[in-house]
């Protein structure tokens, strides 16, 4: 796979060697993750709102939200930045001002658009589901047209695109090693707890395998 | 404690019914928190950049990234938007129309200003390192002049907030309340792994125990 070219406004500078624009590694971090933050402008303010999304090829389905209202006035599609971000660790060094996170981000400019057409409405929905829970889509009751109609779905093509990588110890000002100070990294990572049935499910039905879910 | 009052720009229109402006409820979505997502426009594109936060009294301290070359153009202040999220587990209801996440999330919009003044920064440091780690400020090296220099911290005022709430069991369509499909919640939670020690670590220095770690 090759890369994405980074523009002006997509040129990590702050750190630049934590940058990546190979497209294996960004689309790895998306499919990894399911919650996004997407930013939007309206009347020069920013707003920043968390949704659900998932990678289909070279887009990005984005769950509707608020930002779906404001696409709909916008028309020709509307500029927004969509990132994801994955935490996997604090990195403690001797000092403090080396210490850091480690994380995997992904951050995608472009115009969002408006999916209308309901047969990539309903494959994106399908996505968006079993990328959740594998097979959800499949054992759930699938919507019908008129629930179709009531979720919005924004796709964003996947081409102005950067990813920021951190991994690995702390790095500490070569005289601070001597110090009696415990540095290392504590990992984070997510896990899903035991399923809580519905009061009202109906008997012998067994509990979703947690397994099937996914971890970001 | 009161509540924040809902502006044209905090007011949840979507949803409504999920939203609070409480504060006690608010800060303490910011103190389970340690990341955010800031938002700012530049040549009106919206970016989105993760980052480190600590709530103190009704400010919120954000660690230098790039929306502080942003700001130090800006002068009189940054607009941006700040979003925490944390993710409490996947909602799985016996349609695919009513599958959602339980979640909490603040959105804070505001004028950020660049912490200049040495005390304030080296004040903010210390909650921001405590938060991740609890007395990790006293145990590590305490940044120096140069070091404090060379760390951005921005201040934004909680004044114009939101916070949005989904919690409980999924709701379905009273006839769907009888298909023999699983439904329930698959909760979601942050772990912190076994601390991986730097291998230049001295001999004799006890690891970090992960119950001082921020978990979200």
């Amino acid at each position: 796979m090759d890369s994405y070219t980074p523009t002006a406004r997509t040129q990590v500078r702050r750190l630049p060697k934590r940058a990546t624009y190979d497209k294996e590694q960004v689309h790895a971090i998306l499919d990894e993750g399911y919650i996004c933050h997407v930013g939007f402008v309206v009347d020069g303010q920013p707003f920043v709102i968390p949704t659900g999304y998932v990678r289909f090829g070279d887009q990005l389905y984005i769950h509707g939200s608020s930002a779906s209202r404001m696409l709909r006035s916008a028309g020709q599609g509307l500029d927004v930045c969509v990132t994801v971000t994955l935490v996997d660790g604090f990195v403690l060094a001797r000092s403090v001002f080396h210490h850091s996170m480690n994380y995997r981000s992904v951050v995608a400019l472009g115009k969002a658009r408006l999916v209308v057409d309901v047969e990539e409405k309903r494959a994106a929905l399908r996505c968006f589901t079993n990328h959740i829970v594998k097979g959800r889509w499949e054992e759930a009751r699938q919507p019908n047209e008129q629930e179709l109609k009531a979720t919005s779905v924004l796709a964003l093509p996947l081409e102005e695109v950067s990813a920021k990588v951190r991994a690995g110890p702390p790095i500490d000002d070569e005289e601070d090693y001597s110090m009696p100070i415990w540095a290392g990294v504590v990992p984070i990572r997510q896990q899903a707890g035991e399923p809580l049935p519905d009061d009202r499910i109906l008997p012998g039905i067994p509990a979703v395998d947690v397994r099937r879910a996914a971890l970001r």
